[in-house]
């Protein structure tokens, strides 16, 4: 084994960071054991260096990351402040005075991954960031290695855990959404601004990073379709239960049947409770991969926290440094595919849609007939009404998003149709 | 990117070989963009010459494996023969002829993984085998890289897919262990002698490689405790139901309590509806992980299968050929922490047993005193009975492997005692 050790940069001690750097320590000789060379933590940079660090020797903490970064002896960065700046500059710093890095940064990686990978390529260095997507769950590394000689046709996964959280909830409580979100924040799994989490940002950067890996194409958050679950109610709950399926907040990467286009998109969906992502409870993650060679394989795990998010910075960091050791690096960004990302008006699913209806004969004549018009095949109507108000439930064939609004469009212009209580995608079919 | 093509020998040519060598054919500009240089089938050693094997020059077949190995100008040798030999002999020539090497024998690597690990090392070379576990599902990769800064504690999978089948069978429609197993074998899930199957010895070779990666070990086969599934009865499954369990074949790698010693086991186990492994159907493989920081992991997928294991293989070829071309490898056996491998004595579990007794007063005070002289400790029991015979059901709290054994022989000798209809381990609680 070699001696000299190999000297790691800390950005960022809060939940993940002082975890990363607990395992460090208390677990030094299997790390060593396992890179072929003892790790050091060098240098950890913070905002409060008043706040005591348990386990963290006062004179490695400083403020000031930019010059822990350009110190030149640093093998590995490890990113944990998130956001985008300053973690971005930080990044192509230490790029440039020779260290490699390892992030967990979504939000960074989902809008700047192209240019950090080709820094990383232009210093000759790794860029990993396993804890960026679904947390302690390996996908990343499945995803571009065990996959890497298989063509992967379709991602669809559960990628935040605060909106499971609320959604199971609600299934399985028949709570409505802000009851469901209370209970979420109380308990500490819902931030105090849930808006990253429940209008889908969180999972459209995550949707943004798996779809890049997985159809070798750069696939930039603005292009991931997004809808939040904030509108998702008991009665859409009820609905699903009646189709035999449960709603989850899904994100959906999918390759176009012809193969020359590729679609991102986070949003709610019923799915069968059939469907292996169906039994994914409470802030659980999990991520289901179709393949033309393996098929249907799923990956699942916790999808956030510090212990579950430093034990894959800390799989990345072993992978860096024995890369480091071997003189190499790890595969980098491949792109090489660089199909289109089409537009959500491309994407094909089924749905399920809820209106309000007069009561009356040749509604349903009239309801069916703009569906037609707009080449939406309908694949069952469940009429029910008292008292000259009605529903009607329709559930559609596979159609377009671009037919499916245009039919809702003119649905909402019939005199008959008093409203459209809810419009839900049905996936995993 | 490079232009000089990487030459591939393939050692077989069956369901396995065969759809490899189809993707190399169909897939060759993905794998070069992903290689970053073209791959080229260069041999492919058969013991049939004569069978037309589509989309394989013919002149590129050879029933000369030796000779193929070592031409020298092999850069990576998939071996999809299987058993101990020829394959073993032809994996160290290779390594000795410059090649590194892709593998999906389990029952080799299970065997003999250390001295081939060790002939790996010895030349600078890969050996990689995703492939020999649960087919397309990523696992070792997952195991040995991702999860490499992290304590893993618990490797529990369902690991073969013909005894899953025929125990889901069982399970979903009251059927007979013969009858599904019959089902099996006209469906081609099972093969005309089931033996490697259903005795456990697929299952128990896995987990031997499992055990090894986990636990940083060797773990040899005859390390790991094998119980078949073939007396698992109906009565069984009615049991497991009022239990709220289902019935798997486990395989379990476990790190002792203390963390001191490492047990590697595979029999059929109770297991909770609720647990994620109890909704694996078919012939779908999936294993739980169970680690320090992570906490819960499971991967799921086909464990078997043409397509799904040529996925795996694949995979792994796309990592050696970078690593061949970086100069490098890829992480090689990881043996370091050396553990004991405790006997299955010093498994502690929970039991669930079936007695038929004398339906007479005294009979429960006689059993609970034999468990209590003996040190396990009940958790609930259940009688019924008429006309002379009851039935008592025990289910234990967590005891050793032989607590529980020396506990039986004691019930055997009991008058009141006339049979053990069965004992089922209880796992995933």
């Amino acid at each position: 084994m070699r001696t000299r050790p190999l000297k790691v940069a800390l950005l960022g001690c809060g939940v993940v960071g002082s975890e990363v750097a607990r395992i460090m320590t208390t677990h030094a000789d299997d790390l060593a054991a396992r890179i072929g060379a003892p790790v050091e933590l060098a240098g950890v940079a913070v905002r409060r260096p008043d706040r005591v660090r348990e386990g963290i020797a006062p004179e490695l903490v400083t403020t000031d990351a930019t010059a822990l970064v350009k110190r030149g002896d640093i093998d590995v960065v490890v990113e944990v402040i998130g956001g985008i700046e300053p973690a971005r500059t930080l990044i192509t710093t230490a790029f440039e005075h020779g260290a490699s890095v390892v992030s967990a940064n979504k939000a960074l990686l989902a809008q700047d991954g192209a240019a950090l990978h080709a820094a990383a390529d232009e210093h000759d260095k790794d860029l990993y960031y396993e804890a960026a997507v679904a947390g302690a769950i390996p996908l990343i590394r499945p995803l571009r290695e065990s996959l890497a000689g298989d063509k992967i046709n379709r991602v669809m996964g559960i990628v935040n855990g605060t909106t499971n959280f609320i959604l199971d909830k609600m299934d399985s409580t028949g709570a409505g959404y802000q009851e469901a979100l209370d209970e979420a924040t109380a308990l500490g799994y819902a931030e105090a601004d849930p808006t990253a989490d429940v209008e889908g940002f969180d999972a459209a950067a995550k949707a943004a990073i798996l779809a890049g890996i997985a159809f070798h194409t750069r696939v930039r958050l603005d292009d991931v379709y997004r809808e939040g679950m904030t509108e998702v109610t008991a009665a859409d709950f009820a609905s699903a239960k009646e189709m035999g399926c449960t709603i989850k907040l899904l994100a959906i990467c999918e390759r176009a049947a012809d193969g020359a286009s590729v679609t991102a998109r986070v949003h709610p969906a019923m799915i069968p409770l059939s469907h292996p992502l169906a039994s994914v409870r409470g802030a659980y993650n999990a991520v289901f991969v179709e393949s033309d060679a393996a098929g249907q394989l799923m990956f699942y795990g916790p999808g956030a926290g510090g212990s579950p998010t430093a034990s894959a910075v800390l799989g990345d960091l072993v992978a860096v440094c024995r890369n480091r050791i071997g003189g190499a690096t790890g595969p980098g960004e491949s792109a090489y595919a660089a199909l289109p990302v089409s537009p959500m008006g491309d994407v094909v699913t089924r749905y399920h849609i809820s209106l309000d209806v007069a009561d009356k004969p040749g509604v349903l004549a009239q309801v069916a007939t703009v569906f037609a018009e707009h080449g939406v095949s309908i694949d069952t109507v469940r009429q029910s009404g008292k008292d000259g108000e009605a529903s009607l439930v329709v559930v559609t064939h596979r159609a377009s998003d671009a037919a499916l609004t245009g039919t809702v469009e003119a649905l909402r212009k019939l005199d008959t149709v008093r409203g459209v209580a809810s419009i839900m995608r049905v996936e995993g079919e």
